[in-house]
């Protein structure tokens, strides 16, 4: 999860509070003028709401027995500058039963998961995938990318230990937690660059927690994309990207929402009580004065609002660590499935941790 | 921390939502009129915000270098009444470097939750305490009071196998965590009462997390006090309360607020706008309208935004896991140093786990 | 997991080691004459190993499928002190294959724990369970206990706040963590009686975690027994046993080995080369020879071997943290299913967290 | 802590095991004839006792109040093939008290370790350094690595960011924890050499955990070295090794005895029992009886012995977990005073989580 500050965030700097502190955080959340989201189907939502459709993006939607899938094409320039996503395919699996623990249900997810990561890789059956955990282990809603590494079956050592003691149908996997910037004091972006170098896969695919702009979406919604992962809001700071342009081979990314930055509640409180009272008073002049506060005298309040504990302020609901491990352990399933051909459900089940 | 819910948010009830959900907590939040806060201070400052001064309530405030230290004395049933707090004596440390990793300030903290809990005590030298660990071990913000257990240098088991193994200067303390209700299906007061009786002690202190409506308070504010720990605002339920009538022997609680309600966040950000509006538009007229919204209707708007995840909403900063460390080891080693004379600053340090 | 020493081992006491250490402990060590085992079944063969069959003891064998079924009836007091464990009935089930994750195997294990269990408890469809675990959350091995508590379909509280929540065959469960002695000061058989005493079950389960002398054994076998958990080997202290004389009411207890004694593998080492060395050496005079170690002095050895970190070594596998969490779960399952007559393997998959 | 058996014991292979498990791992106990130490102090010792002074081995010891500090330097190839243990500087710390939890002699613990690891050093004051965290976080004895890393006070983000914010007396320090080959399938040399390759430092410590073959070790003492880590014992595959070679930039190495292999626990109870036979029993021919197992037959008997659960068992006294958290902060507080000129002792204990 990449949290506005960039590195600032993601560890206190004991001691040093002025000195350890980014003087970019701040700005960054100054300048920062609409609700957070790393989910592409939320941004474009914003941007159609905003001003009606976006050209340049194509949708379809499926729905079947409680899962929803809906794909997104972000095929322009314009496109990506409009809902500040970058150009690419975008698959959401929505499934507002997830946050129950009903079993079937989640296999079901796990499958649907699993065919959509194929349909994104297309890779030889003997093409050797390296899978990226990023995020800190020790914060629970930022953990997700760790725990879905620790349930993957990586076979790598395996196929170059004892090649036969594998049949068919397994692919070369090996799978990799980079830590956080404030831990390492590395980019994250470096690390995975340097162990793509030594590992040499044929492709990649990054796991990250993500932040919703809604909270329905927290802890029940799948993004899978191609377009990998990228720091702050479609930048395309090179040296920091894990994507293809960075890695040289594809780089599908996989995100799960697990929070909801608590500027987002706070902004959708305001602009509630700005509806309400657009719809109690009567008047054209009336409608202006609700319409007054630019985006930016919006975040002005948000800012002063939250300030005493900064911009790292998350909204979760309290039971996140058991949420949390029931879907790192879908995603895990879903992608021991897709990596490994020759494995079904029952072997899924044994072989997720 | 009691959420407003009582049991029905403490566990996920697994695949029986529609039946493990206790009917009463949404009309408990749907009741709500003002924001949730469990520390006294707060509930004061928010009756003397609303309407001038409350009667029957004496405060006194001193402050020492970083350290603030507030007096507070509800005197009368309507004071009860006004700020929904119990009749007791409350105790308020706010210390909003505690959320850095100062050493030498936690330790002047220590030393002053030790001076009051002692004030608040009065009880022999040889005098026996249970210490009560209130809270679910699993849910990090809620750990508070099995962290501090875990970290109390309890002797009781020495005087009875060993009688002579510590000098003098030490007392006899047990310690225990009684879990949530949602996980031993038992009230935890029925738990506490259980283990009173047989441990007999000559006093109990109850340490559990709690929210706070103000985020500045967080992971930086303790409070005790002499009226025990009772469930929901004010209603006195006799069967679930951990004080003293429902002991039989003095019970000083101690909270540290870990969390504000995301539902507190909203309703803040709305008065915010309001305000901004009430500044903005001319006129009397302007002012009507905008205190045109009762605070009912408020919270109607605010259940409408957080209604997804229902009421089990927190916000709290990212480094909840590392903040809540720090807090448990003062108000641990804060305790050891109440509770057994003899004991240095250097012994807490050591002792304190 | 009762340690030879009682008490002392369960938490380092910091900085008061010559205080804080039981002078009884290591006596009990020394005295200590032969492998450490909390199976009955374990302590059955041994003696039959030193000394042919043993009096007043009944065993059967049932073998299908994986897994093995003994129960084994000790009936006389000269057969329960010549094993060292209370008279009562024992069932053993033993599962090579639960270190493996094998589900269909761990759910028709966690089915025949239910089954056992059932038999043991013969109680009313409508009866109420107190489920205590008892153990150190904090110490791997030793956790099992708490863990199964953390996964138990708890239903005490639904039935008193909502009385048609759950519809029939659903009995009123509690469960409970006393913790230990030394992070409580309280003897866990106090604690145990505070609750039972409030919340009046018509029966208790204790789960605990043991020591086998086997190493085969470890976390592949379940023991269940009628006569409760006693502190110490047969010693009958009334005080501080959780048993059905003591409670008032059956009490059920199940166990899991999860470690060996440091100390038994080393006999065991002893026992090895000297039976090797009557092989090898002819002659009566060398059989003499290697008798000629008394029980004792080969502790005496042991005792020397293992002086430096004292009495609290234990042997586990490096894959304890797995093992043991695979284990709970079949656990929690079982008792899920023998607890509540109308649960399916279906519902306690989705309800065994 | 590289365990015999190189990859197999890493993780439990599910549902795998007759394919999983490494051919190599078996034999490589088999042919194993000597107690396992991972400290040159303790190879040395055992060449010793085995066939007097070992030449091409310089030793000299210092002691001072409780601080036992023992060098040792392998000058010559014949040297390490005695010991097994590669040619370089050997710095032991032993500390018998620091299993006590005593906050004044941790600190001359760190501050000695921080003395050795600069003398081992010798970089310009602007020099860069890679902490490398080895072992497996989810396997308590075996997590010391990355546990120290988490604890470390990183600095090169800081200066790329903002390269005045830190005054002078800063080194530019990153930290890093590979995982385990079991869960990345990826050689954690291959991973260093990708993170070296990427980062630049100009020197690279490497921390782990240990076996010890002596009790008393554990826990109580650092080893230093300039010789990296290799994997087994010497047999220099490069492609393996963390070490400058390997690297390309020095690289010391520091490591922490945590357990004792099993089998070195029932391998000394057979030489104890042996030598208290060639005691008792007198004449030529008795010594040459007891003399008759070769190191081989020993351990096949070993073997037979520990076989149900492979060559996977440790020996850990039962407060692991908090022993090692206590050794964790000694050793990164000691590493953050070493690595920044400018830090002191209440900077250490102030940045050291």
């Amino acid at each position: 999860m990449r949290f506005v500050s960039g590195w600032a965030g993601e560890r206190r700097p004991p001691r040093l509070p002025e000195r350890g502190r980014a003087p970019s955080a701040e700005d960054a959340f100054a300048s920062q003028t609409s609700p957070r989201t790393d989910l592409a189907i939320e941004a474009h939502e914003l941007a159609v709401q905003a001003s009606a459709a976006v050209d340049g993006i194509d949708t379809t939607v499926d729905e079947l027995d409680g899962i929803r899938v809906s794909r997104m094409h972000v095929r322009t320039k314009e496109a990506e500058r409009r809902i500040q996503k970058r150009r690419g395919r975008y698959v959401t699996i929505e499934v507002p039963g997830l946050r129950r623990r009903d079993r079937e249900l989640q296999e079901r997810v796990a499958a649907q998961l699993a065919a959509e990561v194929k349909r994104f890789l297309s890779i030889a059956d003997d093409a050797s995938v390296l899978v990226v955990g990023l995020g800190n282990v020790h914060v629970t809603p930022d953990a997700l990318g760790p725990m879905v590494v620790d349930r993957l079956f990586v076979t790598r050592h395996l196929f170059s230990y004892m090649p036969k003691v594998l049949g068919e149908g397994y692919r070369t996997v090996s799978a990799f937690s980079p830590g956080v910037l404030g831990v390492t004091g590395i980019e994250t972006s470096e690390i995975v660059q340097g162990i793509v170098e030594r590992v040499k896969p044929d492709a990649v695919i990054a796991v990250d927690a993500l932040a919703a702009r809604s909270l329905d979406r927290v802890n029940s919604t799948i993004q899978i994309s191609d377009t990998g992962i990228q720091p702050g809001s479609g930048v395309g700071n090179k040296r920091k990207a894990i994507d293809q342009p960075s890695l040289g081979v594809p780089c599908v990314a996989i995100g799960v929402p697990t929070v909801v930055d608590a500027a987002t509640i706070a902004g959708d409180a305001i602009e509630l009580v700005l509806e309400q009272l657009r719809r109690t008073v009567p008047g054209n002049s009336a409608s202006e004065l609700f319409d007054q506060f630019s985006p930016a005298e919006k975040w002005q309040m948000i800012r002063e609002l939250l300030e005493p504990l900064g911009n790292n302020l998350m909204v979760t609901p309290k039971e996140i660590d058991e949420f949390i491990e029931d879907v790192a352990v879908v995603v895990a399933k879903g992608l021991n499935l897709a990596l490994h051909p020759a494995m079904t459900m029952d072997d899924a089940n044994a072989l997720t941790h």
